[in-house]
């Protein structure tokens, strides 16, 4: 994701290229990943579904003409599998980060055998069991957002809990999306508070409830962007609240996290720790 | 993502892991691009988050223990910015792929600046505008998916339409998600075919209408997981279903493509270069 405080940063005069063969989101990410360690602005052109020499050459037309105009080399990362593309556009004039030639064959030699050069085939799994997962996860998190139904928690793998806006919709969708986690999630509310009490259909699964917190002013603050100068988004509601549900997450041993600096991703990353264990074979 | 189909593959009776100074999630998306170009199945472990030195000999301690059980060479996928980190690491006796410093050094010299260093810092964002514009596409994709609400339609960046599981939840989300594009969604329904026409709120934003189709049979089949046996399930209805939306797109001048053999990333991509220049600056 692309960092907007970046915005602020001098230009590079200098375009980054994403080239793929498949979506580029790999090479993409990885360009970012990267690029972010510099403090310079980058114009960025994606250029996905390279898979024919025809378009390979196209690409490097692209990056030659923008060599032409900035006077400096662009950069470019790639994810081109098949080698003959990979060489076409490796004969362009900008500065080429290959993420697939550079580690296959040291793997090749570590593993013995040889790669498949299989195009864009980490993505290429609409027909499997794992994307079925990932849809059926996206439409039970749909399901189970905010509270909406109490039918099938049994198959939640985990129940998100906290205020409202803590951060809970984004986090049960990332978990869907990409790990294929079906994640329910349950506002605490006053009236949960009032009662002293858990949503009554969350007890008898505490085992997989997981809660977000979130400091008093940054929820405020969000708050009043939607509901501005509400009750609701008032300092001082909002550490009723906080104080309140943080309270009863002790009392009822759940563990949380607080959501206050964190993206959706590093959420996501820490409640799957949680749940669980780190290993698993693909 | 996982391949299912890999899970037939013979074991490597080796493990790869992904070291990562934050969520660990490029080095993992990364690491899955290139061993899916192997025809063999691994154990995974990730660990994320590893900040600190302490941390670090920890990860070292878990790949020499993998080695010690497997007799294997473990893969380490990495991608620790701080130099020390990394080196630690490095000590391990696992087949180091170094993401970060492998790139780091030839980008320093063509920029002719050093880098900056910042731990995980392209996924710590969660207090800038960017951020903000994820989590609200994300609010507003939820508000508009399957036609719910007319609101504020022209704030939207994309509408999707097609017949009703044609994957367009799945892609807006994922759009709002990955990209802060705001994605609304449409189901297009037996009577907007019996009437003739698109849906009313929709017309007049024609502009940004973009559409899913898929074949009758995989429709059927997705269908048929839900409602088993059921006339909205069967295959004559999905044929007549996916006729009229196919021919009220082509009526209306509606851009589409098919869904039925593509990942919900490939869709947004190719989603994304129809509806937006592909060149923004970061």
């Amino acid at each position: 994701m692309p960092d907007a405080k970046q915005q602020a940063l001098p230009a590079a005069n200098r375009t980054v290229f994403f080239v793929s063969d498949g979506t580029g989101i790999t090479a993409e990410t990885f360009g970012h990943s990267l690029l972010t360690q510099f403090d310079l602005k980058f114009k960025q052109i994606r250029l996905p579904f390279i898979d024919s020499l025809e378009k390979a050459y196209e690409a490097v037309r692209k990056i030659n003409d923008a060599y032409a105009v900035e006077g400096n080399r662009p950069i470019v990362f790639s994810t081109l599998v098949q080698a003959n593309l990979s060489e076409v556009v490796f004969k362009s004039k900008g500065l080429h980060m290959d993420l697939i030639q550079t580690f296959v064959a040291p793997l090749e030699q570590e593993l013995g055998i040889k790669s498949t050069h299989s195009v864009g085939r980490s993505h290429n799994i609409a027909d499997t069991e794992e994307y079925k997962n990932r849809i059926e996860a996206i439409n039970f998190s749909l399901a189970h957002d905010d509270g909406q139904s109490h039918k099938n928690l049994s198959a939640a793998d985990v129940i998100l809990v906290g205020v409202s806006r803590s951060g809970k919709t984004p986090t049960t969708l990332y978990l869907a999306m990409q790990y294929g986690i079906k994640a329910a999630n349950y506002p605490l509310i006053p009236e949960d508070f009032e009662r002293g009490k858990l949503p009554s259909a969350l007890p008898v699964f505490k085992g997989k409830i997981f809660g977000l917190s979130i400091t008093p002013e940054r929820l405020s603050e969000i708050r009043n962007e939607r509901r501005p100068g509400s009750k609701y988004a008032s300092l001082e509601n909002c550490r009723y609240e906080v104080n309140e549900a943080e309270a009863m997450m002790k009392r009822e041993g759940i563990h949380w996290l607080s959501s206050t600096a964190k993206s959706i991703e590093e959420i996501a990353t820490t409640i799957l720790q949680e749940i669980k264990s780190d290993i698993k074979t693909y």
